[in-house]
């Protein structure tokens, strides 16, 4: 069993309240950390402070050469970071590799937009008050960025805000989930053993009180969240004068239309539906077929909702294992009980063990049911009918979220009605709303958050502009 | 005398209590209008919704026209806003001309630039998951845009919320200030000629509760304001889950160095400092001149003061004239006053006479006198030596402010610090922090405001990226 | 009738030879003007060189408002402008209405993008070489521009010359077609009373040989050219070391899918074969149509083109007139009967009259004939069955030529493969190649051209981009 | 002694004729490799053209690891290469070592770069036609490239056409220098064992006259060429419709500014003047002084021109060694002896050994001699005091060329004056114009080249841009 100091204004060391992490899957203690108190927060806020000038100093090639490291780094050690993964979250093995070398691939981006920090030219000529005058605009780091990540991505979704900090020339300081620290302890010693000044990076797992004074130090110029709604909301108003950026969640909704690859949209569905058992941001939660589709389309699904392999997440052919905790798992089941007794059909899984939930598939529901209008964040999917494609649009709309959704079709006119009328951040054609590269622009609206992230999204979000007119 | 009426989803019609607008410079009654309350608000509200999606479905060629038509209509009775505007405001009629002419100007841009609404596309196979998809991000319009806008710019600066609305398909609600909201009212008649769908602006003046009803409503999707540091960030507090732009005061800072054309700099600080009696956000009010520039600078500045024609606005060679009002005028008095107490010299001015304050120029101020760290917004400017350049740069950071900073200097190193090292939203090389055309982008960092405007940076704000991804 | 005098170096002049200017529908003589010889040429020439340094130092407000003042002179005499199209190139009224309410367009947009010539900033310290300094690209006017324009839109290909060239700072010479002169002479008047420096813009119809100096004089340092390929690809090889642009023409491709609106695709198409009896760029020359819609197609398709009403240009009804002359129309008559001989069937047309050449259909034509794989610039389409998608994108590729081709589909997965697959400028979905809007990047492949226009577009090829390197 | 093969169609082979590579320090013959003949030179670009459609579908994530896996493969032959260049060309150890890096860094920028191509979006609802139109603009690899690159950066500087041209997915030929292949046949063996499709790159040494079929065979579609302008322009007649990018020479001038630092501009003109004994297309051949720093600058200058340290190239301290070959030193001997007898003056240097010539500074020269309005690309500068900023300016753009200048100044106005005004393409503000990083754009205008490198811009140019219209 390791144990992990934690990373403070450059230094490693331990807080004062000690931090047990246990594997979801058999509640086994793999690894003991610290949680950081305001006292270390507090020093590594005054750390950063003093770094914000030097960092911004940077050389580009110096800067993209670091990230560069940090991402050796990962990779040196991926089949380490794999079973940490695997240990603290209780992802399976093959998804936890992918978010190892998804956390490569975000610091090699990182590496690259560093250098490519974007100038705007402005003739200010227009009128006669501008003539013989230019502009320029640059982009400054906002100084100091304070950073929440959830468990469910316990390294890349912390990766999501350290590198285009990082890159973006910030300081900054993490606050990672307190069940799944430890991914991001170790990435610590890498990012440590860079270049970059100390006080640069801090990672503190903390408690929630503590977090929110990371939240409200006037000390720190940005918050960026990603998490829960109901939490996410509340720092925003917080965070006061602060630029806030909130990756939160939603009920992700599908469109399979008349035109649609069936083939393709019950694969991808069902990946995209229980993979790390739903417990993802855009995780595959409603899905509305086109009437002469539905028989065909529920029995392929639950055909194939039944082949998954259930097992232990460090073996490699697992395909879903246990939830986070039983809290989460106990949540899901009474959802569905709930929504069972008010007439939905359960056409497979819906029981329970411990953290285990089985892969569950719902059909005849309403959407004020909880398992349609909240967010499950669990392996449970709603599959209904619908008459027309505009009905399902409407579907997909009828939620106070807005994160991505997932059109099947291969008609021009489908395509853009649904661009233009799906309410999200993002729209994918011939793809689950799970889909995510790390490089495009990511975020919800309504109450699925406030502004984007993606490596040159997020670098933006932590830069301001600065004009320069320049008189000749 | 004109009475006019208020501007509600599309109808003008009279809120249940009377307004009377007086003039500044003499306190004669010269229009009369009336508060919305709640329920006209909620009305606008309602008919803003409702016009949404029909706004953002009109063709860029028929939002340019409408936008085109609007200056026309303004060109077409430029002396009457001219007039008013001297009345309204106090401002002198060369520069109500002025803001006039720059009210157009924002339409014209705005014309331009709802055709060149961006699209950013994205090869999406940087690795094996994204293969044979690309991505295409749009902006989209948020939908209801309320819009709080001050007394000194009265047409323009409501103007930079209103055509970027319209620009970028919103509906907006204004709140133009309670002691001129005529000159937006004339702009009503004109925006009412136009075929924008009724509902997709509406202009009503309200008191400050109202007014918050409108930064609370959800019906309201983001909220851009225009004035005091004070109010602005109490309102972002209410605003709640909305998108948030704040464009708030300073007490910009100028720099002279060495190398500066001492002729040019002296001009252009005069202007600066006294246009409009410093009533403007970007009003020079503290201004430190290398050492050896310093005697001769102070010189030059005070006697150039000492020839500004005090007058009625609506005389055309009128330089300066009152303030605001009395209170305004009574509030930079005291200041003025505690500052000679606390050792700081009287250079030029400092008498008042009802709402009339002599243009004042000080020097020997402390960094903590409220004449040097307080918005001024008054005709009253502070004159310092600096040792050095270097001194001059920690000097003009010295402040809870950042909106603009300008120097004088013909000095590429010189330049580079300033721009480098001075904490503000733009710097301004050989001209003073008051220049503003109304395509560049404008606003301030720290206390000074949230988000940029200019025209195309307005839009770019009141719009939400959305990706498409494509699976080929 | 009118006479003309030529516009040389800022002067109204005559040349030395008399040039006359009919009526290609009556062969009356409707104008007189003059053709420049060598010597006036050259004092153009001279004159623009003198002026370059001038014109690029124009501030872009008074740059724009010169090109608005052009636009706002066409508008006024744009029933005048409309005439004169009609009788000089027999364009019947309608389509020569639209060509100046184009022209006008052009102006207006080049108004808009001389404001926006654009800057790049690149951040230079990639490596440790370029610490410390930063990259700046502008854009500077190449100098003198030399442009031939066509008969078939003697206006507005024309003003897609001038436009761009003064909106990028540059002077322009213009040789006009000989036989249509008129409108771009009258368009002389307007840009004189202009301020736009003497020599920035001449205007000289001149003979082939004359125009051959044009092309190879060193004061002249970029030739732009619309016209025939034949002589494009001349004119560049004699152009030497200067930049060249040249939109040719082509034999434009339709295909017409399994999914198409087929009432839509027949509409477009035929206009797109006949509107100015086929004397366009992108003509429709060739329509693809799936085998099971292609009996139905060519019902509809010949239906509609003897519906096209005869008459004469000046007429407002007019759908279809003559030929632009006698040579022209024999050529095409010609073509189709060597073709009805190789075993085309003529569905349609296919007989002269003087200038007059009815619109004409062919089917089971083969690629190797004339009326195919040539140019035809003539009211003739052929219409083709294709076995499957794949083939039409096939015969349209056959073809020597590349300029734009349309496809009407309403499937996702054609449109790419057509936008892949198809070598050509442009490809327009679910409309005809002949769609073409002012601001649009226009211009072929292989034998079709060479470079870009559309406002912008030309105007980025009229200026070289110059690199500031600077070391802080 | 190694022997090379040449690399044609994804084969190793021999050519008919034996290419002796000797050392230009001592003659020795080093390696020894054949010349391509028509033969080979066609089944080349036979092969490229088959290859094409395959090697455009690569997706980026593919291409980028390709060019990641060449920059590797040099990196591990470091020293290799380093010794090949210093063998074949004759460059002092440190030089070629920093050419060796930048050919790393040049495949790295590719391996970046192509995942960036751009695409554009364009509203075309400017008008009535384009309602419900929308544009997008994607770039297209040419086809085949044609690449030719000369002795002076033989690695470098073919990387420059290899790196861009599999960036952008074309296929490409390259030419070499006949004196010097052996470092890009080396490579050769690098990109063979990528997984490029065989036929995307061939590697051919070939004589002049064979040459001449590669630029005029119409299989191949683009011709890019670094070397002399009289090669250059004449290949560029030869090229007919290709596209053609051209990298020349020239006379590059300094301007030393009153406010310059005096120290710096010596140092860096002493480094630009001299580095590989000025063969550099961007080498300091006319530095122009104002007259009040001239006299110590000439001091300080042929002060350390002594100090260059003469040696074998191989040797790590050598600065500075002999020619490429007799033919070159004997030349520029000529040159300086018809200017010394023309009235200049010797500060330093002017014998000549076989292929060795001495660093050599002459003043008092005119703008006629060769030694000054010819490209010297021999270890040559001339010094001249010029009367103020403007002459300088002047005295720079007195020439047929215009690659790059170098400015010395430390004031805004004389760096705005120097990029409006000097014709380059390229103005380095306190720097030499021998300055260059690889991702910079690079060219000349005047005889200097056509068209733009640096990898991105070279990128772009081996591409055609096609629009999308999408008519919804």
């Amino acid at each position: 069993m390791e144990k992990y100091k934690i990373y403070a204004a450059g230094e490693f060391i331990d807080g004062p309240k000690q931090l047990d992490i246990r594997r979801p899957f058999d509640s086994g203690l793999f690894a003991v950390t610290t949680s950081a108190d305001q006292d270390i927060l507090h020093q590594a806020i005054m750390a950063a402070r003093k770094a914000v000038d030097g960092i911004a100093r940077i050389p580009s090639h110096q800067r993209s050469r670091i990230l560069d490291e940090i991402a050796d780094g990962i990779l040196d050690k991926r089949e380490k970071f794999t079973r940490i993964i695997c240990e603290e979250a209780g992802k399976p093995y093959r998804f936890s590799m992918a978010e190892v070398d998804r956390a490569i691939q975000v610091f090699r981006i990182a590496a690259e937009e560093t250098r490519r920090i974007p100038g705007e030219y402005l003739s200010l000529d227009w009128t006669v008050a501008g003539e013989g005058k230019e502009g320029w605009v640059w982009y400054f780091p906002v100084g100091v960025v304070g950073a929440i990540s959830p468990f469910n991505f316990p390294l890349n979704l912390a990766v999501h805000k350290l590198a285009p900090a990082i890159a973006s020339g910030n300081a900054v300081i993490l606050k990672p989930a307190s069940q799944t620290p430890v991914s991001v302890l170790e990435l610590a010693k890498i990012i440590d053993a860079t270049s970059l000044p100390k006080g640069a990076v801090s990672i503190l797992p903390m408690d929630r009180s503590t977090g929110t004074g990371l939240v409200t130090d006037p000390g720190v110029d940005m918050i960026t969240f990603t998490g829960s709604p109901e939490v996410g909301w509340k720092l925003k108003a917080l965070a006061g004068r602060k630029k806030v950026t909130l990756e939160l969640g939603g009920n992700a909704g599908v469109l399979v239309s008349r035109s649609a690859d069936l083939n393709l949209a019950v694969n991808k569905c069902v990946a995209g539906g229980f993979a790390y058992s739903g417990q993802v941001c855009i995780h595959v939660q409603r899905i509305f077929v086109l009437k002469e589709h539905y028989p065909d389309f529920i029995t392929r699904f639950v055909g194939r909702t039944l082949q998954l392999k259930r097992g232990n997440p460090l073996e490699p052919h697992t395909d879903i294992s246990v939830m986070i905790d039983e809290e989460n798992a106990a949540r899901i089941e009474t959802w569905v009980e709930e929504a069972r007794q008010g007439g939905a059909e359960i056409l497979a899984g819906g029981h329970r063990e411990g953290s285990w939930f089985e892969p569950t598939v719902l059909t005849n529901t309403r959407n004020d049911m909880k398992v349609s209008c909240q967010e499950a964040f669990a392996p449970m999917v709603l599959i209904e009918p619908v008459e027309t494609f505009a009905d399902g649009v409407r579907q997909i709309n009828d939620s106070v979220f807005g994160l991505q959704a997932g059109v099947f079709t291969n008609e021009i006119e489908e395509m853009n009605q649904a661009f233009r009328e799906i309410r999200v951040g993002g729209v994918v054609i011939n793809d689950v709303p799970t889909f995510r590269v790390d490089h495009m622009p990511y975020g919800g609206v309504k109450e699925s958050g406030f502004g984007r992230e993606g490596v040159r999204y997020a670098m933006l979000d932590m830069m301001e502009p600065k004009l320069l007119v320049k008189n000749q």
